[in-house]
């Protein structure tokens, strides 16, 4: 049984607006004000509006794909994935930066509001208040690559285990006799940089290494952050011998201060990063790292929009592609320096 | 005084094809035969068949970008420059990817026929042939960027001055004492590769080195050939003590090289790339390179796209930005073997 479809004359009446403001508002026009498009989206949502009937229109061809900056090099890689994918039904990716938007600047939203698309790939950590409801007045199929946990359900999402990858490079580590690991993650509101520091818990639980919390530090996923992480766990009293970093421009920022310090990679520290960018196996030496497949995590968003109409009705698809550790030139064995003090103890002691 | 405007039924005509076909040409479908598209194409040029009003549709907000790939750090830049570019006037980048594609594939450009644009930016460094004729006939504004020489003077074109950029990584070694100095560059028919060698042997010309054509490797931009034109080089014997990557990938694989010969940057040896992308100042040592705007290049070349319509008449423009050297940690004083030697002799005179 389908219900009558409501009418943007119906939305207008509840709303107390005329039909050429909920016009505005569905075209995602500046000159609404904040609570009437809240107000509006809101009973669109409740209501069940749509704008479009579904699968009756044909594709035009274009996807959107909103990031968060074009400065990132794993960005290349997102839309690699989503390129390619979108090629194979004839489709082209529309690129759309969400950078230097204040926080509630929804100007990008305004501009997917203008014109038709097939679908939207969100590549956002975290979505600004009233964001979720504007894109849901859309009424264009979204799907959110990793973001934050506790997004809104209403959405299909592609996420990469991040526990998984956190615990795999830390076992890793404590492999090489490593006992004094230190993480840098970022943010700590991200579910992501949450996930990579439990991960990171979890293998020190079963090594039996107690964690010292001196060794966690959250802060952000670019490389000044790592350096300053890395500065500031190497200048306690008792450093580590290994940093996990929770990115690869962290993982950077961690060479700079090693070099800094004249301390020798991996002989005098070891040094994992998260993401696997293509620079990193370039590095001198080459990055041990958590691969995250962006590319294939970009191709899997795009082919849950694409299958967004068959999809049976229910909660929509959380996909969690896999991580999986590449060990390359920046591990090596724990230093040895408190071994060999026994070692040439035991010696003095036979000689 | 304007001539008539010629009608796709006169084009049909002379082509001696159905309307349907020429249609079919101009919406870039596949089910025309490569000499029937060719002979339609040439006579749509001939007769300057205009598909649009100039000026007189309105935009469609969406500008198309076709890239030789989506595996390159710069990609990311060029993609940076142009979004920010479009946003200005509300505009959103379309991508599209040439890359694996055969020679004389075109589906890329078939795609770009099936939907309006407002102008398209090819960023490829060479086009196969039809390409151009192809393009034409879409008659939507095109700006080339960065292609190789001789590329059709009927599209403007961005570049970069690739010569100078090459003097400038040359006579900074040169300055420094180098002596020993080879060149890396790209594939050898294009202009770009060119261009950075010719400065190279400026360079060398003005600091009286005569040009050893041993220390002169052409390949491609890669990392995998900077590696293998540092070892050929490193290999003679009377190997440089400096190095002019033609781009930062190949300066990255002639880090490898150097680590992999237990060679110091800069003590033993001196390394300059030429792009600057971003990871050039997270490296260790941070390169030295020839800053290429790739951005600045990108925003350039979508300026001039929306001013296409208000352009006089008269051969396109050619901008080439400035290219500047940024001097990092990868270049130092030649070493002072010789000099030394010198020193020792000397030393032995007179003790």
């Amino acid at each position: 049984m389908h219900s009558r479809r409501v009418t943007i004359a119906e939305i207008a009446a509840s709303a107390g607006v005329s039909v050429p403001t909920v016009s505005k508002v569905l075209n995602g026009r500046a000159d609404v004000s904040e609570t009437t498009r809240r107000r509006v989206q809101q009973i669109m949502v409740d209501r069940g509006y749509q704008r479009r009937t579904p699968g009756g229109e044909r594709p035009v061809g274009l996807i959107d794909m909103v990031v968060p900056g074009l400065d990132s090099p794993w960005v290349v890689e997102v839309l690699r994935g989503a390129e390619a994918e979108a090629r194979k039904v004839g489709s082209q990716i529309v690129v759309t930066s969400a950078e230097h938007a204040p926080a509630g600047d929804r100007r990008w939203l305004d501009r997917l509001a203008n014109r038709r698309s097939d679908g939207i790939v969100l590549v956002v950590s975290e979505a600004a208040p009233g964001t979720v409801e504007q894109l849901r007045a859309l009424r264009t199929p979204v799907v959110l690559l990793d973001p934050v946990g506790g997004s809104d359900p209403s959405f299909a999402t592609v996420g990469a285990t991040n526990w998984s990858g956190g615990l795999s490079a830390v076992e890793h580590l404590a492999g090489l006799g490593h006992r004094r690991i230190a993480v840098l993650s970022g943010r700590p509101e991200l579910m992501c940089s949450q996930q990579r520091v439990e991960g990171y818990r979890a293998a020190l639980g079963r090594a039996g290494i107690p964690v010292d919390e001196r060794l966690v530090q959250f802060s952000d996923f670019r490389t000044s952050s790592g350096q300053a992480g890395a500065r500031a766990v190497l200048d306690l009293p008792d450093p580590p011998t290994a940093i996990f970093a929770g990115s690869d421009m962290q993982a950077f920022g961690v060479y700079q201060e090693a070099a800094a310090r004249g301390l020798r990679i991996p002989d005098d520290l070891s040094v994992v990063g998260f993401d696997d960018i293509a620079f990193s196996e370039l590095t001198t030496p080459p990055l041990t790292t958590v691969r995250q497949p962006m590319a294939r995590m970009a191709t899997e968003a795009v082919r849950l929009l694409l299958d967004s109409d068959d999809r049976p009705s229910g909660p929509p698809p959380r996909v969690e592609l896999a991580t999986h550790l590449v060990v390359r030139g920046s591990t090596g064995p724990a230093p040895r320096e408190a071994y060999s003090c026994l070692l040439a103890s035991n010696y003095t002691e036979t000689s």
